[in-house]
């Protein structure tokens, strides 16, 4: 018998698995050029903070403009369903973790105002930054009007997955292709994490696309729903893509990976795998003055009828300056994001992150290339 | 010298291996058909239960099938040994954990009678179910016509492996054609894991085939014999022979993927993979009412000679309705399974199972993909 | 530049990397033949105890041999230094962890008597057995007649690595085809790993060849030297071996995979790889009766200036019988090894162990394929 | 659509993941040579220990020197920076570990004297040793003089990353070809990892390679920047630039495998992919004597803005002939690395280490190939 004709898998990558490759030539970290734009805004570092309640507020929006990145503000989260968000997000905070998941539930389901969705842009608008802030696609026609009148630089739109056709029974969905045309600034839609995928949004015209679906055991979506692709892969891919498109259109639409993010490391290994700029999440979460009180969690965790993720402990580990910036005496990568991309960019010979894009990124396993006894045997580097 | 003509190995993948990639089209969940059909027995849900002692019983059966799936009772249990089979399974539920297997091996050697045979299979009818009942092969053809006579709808011809042919020292075996032409009513056989295995079972004529030997270190077959394919490769493999067969007979055999669930992307991953419905134990040991009182264990446990498997302490965690359909506070997946799948498939864009089977799947260990630090980033998606 | 010419490294498999598919065809277990031959000398069963302080002396040379199989005596142990070997056995499983390989170094400096061997190897001839026993091959010349004199059946010459040609300093040193001329009795050599090893040892005329080097972590030749290939690939390309030499001399030399078995399904995997029989250490060393007292190690551990391995405390879990036939009511395969290997012939349709190196074997990584959510899914099989 | 040109990812391999397999001939370990030159300089064993504080000082360079080895000494550490280098030894080694990263960027912040540099040069010369000293790139030029002037042996000129070509804004950046030009002495340079940055370090008329960046978890290079290959397969590359790199001048520059050695199997894994000799650091840190207490930290630890890597206790295990030439009563390969290395080369019939570098190297993760449960199995070999 012939063999049967079976069915072969890709390989895909994380972060965990794979590391950059030093470059021939090496240049000054000072020298490096790490800025990033979307539409006509740019921004001194490839950094944005996540779309979350447990890390952007207002008041953390204006700090991370000012520190030269960009914050999301969420806006179906707390902020626009209370007036006083920060008394709803101290109880999520306080309540144990086997309420927390209920509790949510009942404080999500509280309606989004209106009145709130325009408090919140001016509040960021009136400290000076850069407004940008997010809806689901189902509410974007809603919200779309409100949120440019008040004054928004930049939406995204975004969902687990979103796609540039979504099929439904409602009479007239969302069309990217009418929602580009019909608004006056730029569109970022998110996640998705395959080539087609990628290379049909940035067609419908928008302005920039968050890769990343289920990166992670801590995001649930892989266990409850089976989906996902790592971030490394995901990330070239979309890169591949962004590249394809530009040759196509003459466009170039950066693109952002979004999710799983807990070192320096990590991020540089998203930016050589071609990302224009991250977006991170419990890193922020850790900033001294992130709204979560040193808590963390999911939107999609207050899910009535599936709800994924859960609230985590990242605690109050430093100032968001030393964060991005450092100094630190931590060694783990977890403080000092800025310099660790400008060190590495300096030791591959990347003067921009166009550069950094052509760096070699090998597989190499953490798990099994590094065991528990190296504990004891290299602290050097 | 010339290489030598070393033997290769093909590589196989379980659930915990690979992922789902999203589609470039989306679809509202509601907009999802799941039905799954077995001969003319039609299911809206392609879910079934074991046919295991802690699992199923007349009552869960009967439960089972008013919520759309199915579930199969074990006539080789002690539903069929006992008068009071509820006692016997308290006693094992009870005893202690180094003193089960023995207890077991004596309760498992009671002999089985005809008329609890009966019995059980008018219970499941009387409550108003389709019922499915499982015999091994050696006990089948001695069982056959009393099974048909009570009345059951569908007949489990399955042990740890079965094959389209058995050699042994009797005169006269199970021969599957003989069977599919001798009885009335569709016929599921199994296990099976191959794609050689499962078309020759599928050109005996049977209804469906069971897919899977093996998967999983609690699962000792792989232990103890050092058998196994893990289930997405299994399902892959049996799911081109259905295809294959398909071609060549205009005849649809169904494949159940059957073992090894613990969440609903373990559930998604298998459809996917090519499985037409599943087949779940534990999962639904653990709902209310269940016979095994939180506990569960295998078929093969009671083995006089060879016992495999453990008794485990499940747990009870909610109603059968919350399991299949949610809605639920829990945020890892193991509540809510048809959420999941039409929610998995939204995202792929699959408005029918057929649909669904040509979804890409990538390798994405999460052993190495995921490591502890992700605990801590992404709670979002 | 031209991509260089990178060096490839050929992968290789352990027991848990491995796992059987079952056949398309299955047939009983009883009708299995496991029979195994080394010259004239035929066993019932292909299953050999380690030449081991811990696992062989006379007495279990004779049980072994009377239950079918095959025990080899170590000529380099305590049973050649002592004439109460067992008051050193004692000594060594009552000593300290930390004291033992000193004690150990100390014990295996007494030299070895000649009068010893000619007493052990009559002791065993004595209770009617068959008589294997071991020795280094820097020793063989020396030893090899009082040996064959003794009236031994089988000389087995093994070391860590033992190849058909030994570069040293000495001015004749042991020639395999002079030996094999030389001694009338069948010479068995080892240990190798690799085809072109395995291939020039048979083509000195040797009449069997054990397989394995440094298989697992416990055995510290991988750390100590960095020197092993994982059993599975070691078997699968000495079977190569074997089968070539026979297709160019018409001679059958049977190989016997020595080392790192824990479970029947590991017996099992070996012969399906292409073993005609297995050598088992620890397994035994767990047997009512054993020499060592519940304790097992190495005959390199007591090196004077390298010890390699460690005393293991294995406990005594059942009498020898149960551990190859059961029957038993332990669920993890460590009892009835030889149960086990019939029931997984029986379900890969393998009448003989010839047939049975047909079976196909897939890469499934237990480590991975098997997470530990799996302990509480599938119990059944 | 056609598919997209997917970006491809070399996979790489760390000591755990590969095997040497022995030998079709061996030979006896003492017919082995192992002696390995740099520039005139000829060395009987081919290890050196590290530019690392807690491993060299000018005593224990003095006492490897004797040992047949070589030792580095850190012209940027303690010993240059301070009269009583031990004192403030003492001070890092008492330290809490979550004080110690701040401590050593104030202890490190102290200026470098030059008197100090020459004084620790003629305490090593005093004390009859070849000389090796270290310095960062960046302070070559400045002390280039002074070192030969003082009478060093070898320049070690090492950084995380060191490139044949650094761009910078400063005027006038160090040019190794000039340097080599200059200077009298040999000069070692590293850390490289690829093939091409290898063999253009070794186009400047450098004498040696050093070959590691961030080879494991305690280097947190791999953590804070993402940058690193796993040893193996960075010996492999960079042995091959070498051999290319002499077959293009005639010239034979020799690599050393710099980091992430903890056994005899790991020396002898990173020869036979090719290195010449080995680096080690927290092996020697274990010595009677050394500077750190029993101690080790890396170089990177005090940067100020970036520290990596942590203090790790690693206790004092022996005397330094016992860890290099044994005998020993340690069977997991942390002592008699000479040892080691010889018998290794012995069974693999390798009489020189370039024979050696002909080694057939497999992939055979410990970490898979090695559960658990081989704790149990096979203390023999």
């Amino acid at each position: 018998m012939a063999e049967p004709n079976y069915r072969e898998l890709r390989h895909t990558y994380g972060f965990d698995e794979v590391a950059i490759v030093p470059g021939d030539v090496t240049i000054n970290p000072d020298q490096t050029d790490i800025s990033f734009s979307i539409g006509k805004n740019t921004f001194q570092i490839p950094i944005i903070a996540s779309a979350m309640d447990g890390v952007t507020d207002p008041a953390f929006a204006i700090h991370m403009s000012k520190a030269g990145g960009l914050a999301v503000l969420n806006l179906e989260g707390v902020q626009t369903r209370y007036d006083d968000a920060a008394a709803i997000l101290k109880q999520i905070a306080d309540a144990p973790q086997n309420e927390v998941t209920a509790l949510m539930q009942k404080a999500y389901a509280e309606p989004i105002r209106e009145d709130l969705i325009t408090k919140r842009i001016r509040e960021i608008k009136d400290g000076g930054a850069v407004c940008a802030v997010s809806v689901a696609p189902m509410n974007t026609k809603r919200f779309a009007e409100i949120i440019v009148d008040a004054g928004a630089d930049i939406l995204v739109v975004a969902a687990t997955v979103t796609s540039a056709k979504h099929l439904s029974k409602s009479a007239h969905g969302l069309v990217f292709e009418e929602l580009v045309k019909q608004l006056p600034i730029p569109i970022v839609v998110g996640n998705c994490v395959s080539y087609s995928a990628c290379i049909s949004l940035m067609r419908t015209g928008v302005a920039g696309v968050l890769i990343g679906v289920g990166p992670g055991a801590a995001c649930t979506s892989r266990e409850v729903l089976g989906i996902g692709v790592p971030q490394i892969t995901a990330t070239m891919d979309c890169a591949l893509a962004r590249d394809d498109y530009f040759k196509e259109s003459g466009r170039y639409v950066p693109i952002i990976t979004d999710g799983g993010f807990r070192k320096g490391g990590d991020v540089c290994k998203a930016i050589a795998a071609g990302a224009d700029a991250v977006m991170l999440g419990s890193v922020f979460a850790q900033a001294e003055g992130s709204p979560g009180y040193g808590y963390h969690w999911g939107m999609a965790n207050p899910h009535a009828a599936l709800p994924r993720g859960t609230r985590i402990k990242v605690g109050i580990t430093g100032t968001l300056e030393q964060i991005l910036f450092g100094p630190t005496s931590l060694t783990h990568g977890t403080q000092n994001f800025v310099g660790a991309l400008q060190n590495c960019m300096g030791v591959c010979g990347a003067a921009t992150i166009a550069d950094f894009h052509k760096t070699e990124i090998v597989v190499a396993p953490s798990i099994i290339t590094e065991g528990k006894f190296y504990q004891m045997s290299k602290p050097t580097c």
